[in-house]
């Protein structure tokens, strides 16, 4: 193809791959809710801003579509190429390129990983406090605006972007701001960029803001009698403003998997909903702050309230919440697929439609587990279905969908039923006027 | 004129005013750096959102420019109208539309001022962090994306914003997304809107996060013998990982206004630079914060620290902080005009541009001083100029704009200079596709 043989001919033929196996990878996973059915034409695996810069304006003058690709980690199949296309691997674009302890900042290339970036940096006393899954790279961070636990105390990746440099659809190279950490200057680019999934730009570079490590650390986890009962403690501990920096909740399904799969360093646990705390602070705000949660979560009913201080008890209590996705997939049967969904409600909602979506579901057949990050009334139902029943599959989505909006939530598969067509109208101008062929990762964010 | 007409016939003759000391009302104010020397033609205003479209509806048709206007408390003029126009302004939009405890969040008008709103919802135990000016509407807190003393622990306004009903040029109402505290559906219009200054559409109500008050809160003050020994002991703090609520810097100049117009209820100051801290938390880490910050300003040579607890002492020392904008307009000579900035440089920066900007006004012999957001590199230097020494202002401020970008900065004056004609360029894209015709408070954010 024209467009491939043109990108060999300018970035070297070490840098392209149509290598079968390669592109089956970078198609297809099994950590995805939603494969797609096409595969990209060749990985393209770029340097520099410069080369990524080349790729676009290539890609622009034969119209062939681009999707970024970055630790494969994505549950929501944000780098499947389901219109073809040349896809664009991060991976050799992994440089820590400037670290600025006294500006608490640091700059880097899109494919680091977040884990070893702070690894590096850990002496400093500073880190970047976004943690979704282990393997993810700041571009796909950034793409996917990601959350984490952390999100609780930390906020999500958009709060960490200091500026960015994108790669526009022709081929332009801009960079969105200085490296103030704070600036009204023009319009907000960062903000626009991150979480657009790659859609409007393909971001190679970022500054972002580090936080302080805190040094002192608990975590607690407390086992309810229902999901409305641990959502209401965790709405009392939110509403009597305790420092948490983590506020995550497992149902009775996700704990019996956690169990399934042998437990934590020999810990089994209790098969009912449970939250995960985990305080910072001050010596005495963590001990003062753990005995206030440990008062509320009794008042709630909770069977039981474990609280360590230890680096060892921590790991072993806090890796059933680390674990719980790579448990499902574990624990899948043979035959089964799974699917994934990313729902957020007002946080007073979210016991009803969490305990509707369970009962949907199961009613249905469908073996059904929740995570959620309490504190901002999000959560993920995970179910498994086999290739026969996915119109129950569909059925349950299209129900949630549906309730969230009702209840004034948002469902990421939902957009234009959450927005309508009007606010939806403006985002594909913003869409049209960034990338007017719509060659940059087509079929994210809108179907089309 | 014809739209005005039109707007009289569509809203009623009791909404559109052309009185004479209505329209300069509008036009300047004595707190802005920068009057513009156009006034608006008429000022509109409207009671609902859809009267708001039905105005942008008939300026549109007539390629009318529309100003939106709030509590005219901005100190850079956003509210002018330099290319005459209607104004809109938002007093009659002042309601409280629904306040939701459980889901910690608020659904207001654009003209509700947020001092109104904490009143009126403390004893839910919630209040809307962003602190600016006492009078400042939430539209424009919004349009400015404003900051204030809280920002160093809360954030600025756009971590406040939920969503937004927009009235865009044309006329076409747009809510920017549901109520959920997160998501990530679709592209961030939140962030896109604000802080665009009422350039890209017209905010009418919104939907905002709120906070858990604070239970236990001090105040300290310390002074400095230096700019640099303040800013290195508040780094020293934020890197310390010190659990600061604010950390505000005010130089020797400002220290001396606030005792040229008598001190705080007493209090007449040190005249040093001199830092301002702000702590929350639990009872124990107020505590074990505040000596932790004693230590480290003795280290770095304080000559003074105050430490607060009780509410009238607090508002005796946080008074000089609040007042400082005042108190500058206060002492100002009667012959002269004052101009303010908004730079900000990466943390490690910021001393030395703020030495360097006072050195050079003082050398010029322009009176000036410094307040500063220490904990994000942010400042303001305040100068006093008479018309005959708009050359010196501009020398100034040409030599600050030029720094600051060289330090990797940010001064709201310089987009074009810090940001290149690129990524400009992609923002220009931006408002041409929302509006086409330039009617939407024309001269802001960008001069053409």
């Amino acid at each position: 193809m024209k467009a491939v043989d043109e990108i060999r001919r300018e970035l070297g033929e070490e840098t392209v791959s149509t290598d079968p196996d390669d592109i089956e990878y970078h198609a297809f996973s099994d950590f995805t809710a939603t494969n797609a059915t096409e595969m990209p034409i060749a990985v393209v695996r770029p340097e520099s801003t410069e080369q990524v810069s080349t790729i676009a304006k290539i890609c622009t003058k034969y119209r062939v579509p681009m999707t970024p690709f970055g630790a494969r980690s994505s549950v929501e199949g944000n780098f499947s190429s389901p219109y073809s296309g040349v896809c664009i691997d991060f991976c050799e674009m992994n440089k820590i390129i400037q670290f600025n302890p006294q500006d608490m900042d640091v700059v880097v290339e899109a494919g680091v990983n977040w884990m070893a970036l702070n690894e590096e940096i850990k002496d400093s006393g500073l880190f970047l406090p976004p943690d979704p899954g282990p393997a993810a790279y700041i571009g796909g961070m950034v793409a996917t605006n990601c959350s984490g636990t952390n999100a609780m105390r930390y906020g999500t990746m958009k709060d960490y972007v200091v500026n960015l440099t994108v790669v526009l659809a022709d081929g332009t190279i801009i960079k969105t701001r200085q490296r103030p950490r704070k600036t009204s200057a023009g319009y907000n680019l960062n903000s626009l960029f991150t979480g657009s999934e790659g859609t409007l730009g393909i971001v190679t570079q970022a500054t972002l803001k580090l936080a302080v490590l805190p040094t002192n650390l608990s975590i607690a986890t407390a086992a309810f009698g229902s999901i409305h009962a641990a959502a209401a403690a965790a709405n009392t501990m939110v509403l009597a403003g305790l420092p948490l920096t983590a506020l995550e909740l497992m149902d009775e399904a996700q704990m019996r998997t956690i169990n399934q799969t042998g437990g934590t360093a020999g810990k089994m646990w209790v098969e009912g909903p449970t939250l995960f705390l985990k305080f910072s602070g001050t010596k005495s705000s963590v001990k003062d702050s753990a005995q206030a949660a440990q008062a509320i979560c009794r008042q709630h009913g909770a069977s039981t309230f474990d609280h360590v201080y230890t680096p060892k008890e921590m790991d072993q209590l806090w890796s059933a919440r680390k674990l719980a996705s790579l448990a499902l997939v574990d624990a899948k049967p043979k035959d089964a697929l799974m699917s994934g969904t990313d729902v957020a409600v007002p946080i007073s909602r979210m016991a009803d439609l969490i305990e509707e979506s369970k009962a949907k579901a199961t009613g249905l057949g469908l073996t059904n587990s929740v995570l959620g990050h309490v504190g901002d009334g999000n959560f993920h139902q995970a179910l498994y279905f086999r290739p026969d029943e996915t119109d129950k599959l569909k059925d349950c989505l299209d129900t949630m969908v549906q309730r969230a909006v009702e209840m004034e939530g948002t469902v990421t598969e939902g957009l234009l039923k959450e927005l309508g067509p009007t606010t939806v109208g403006v985002m594909k101008a913003l869409k049209d006027t960034l990338d007017p062929h719509w060659l940059l990762n087509p079929g994210k964010v809108f179907d089309e």
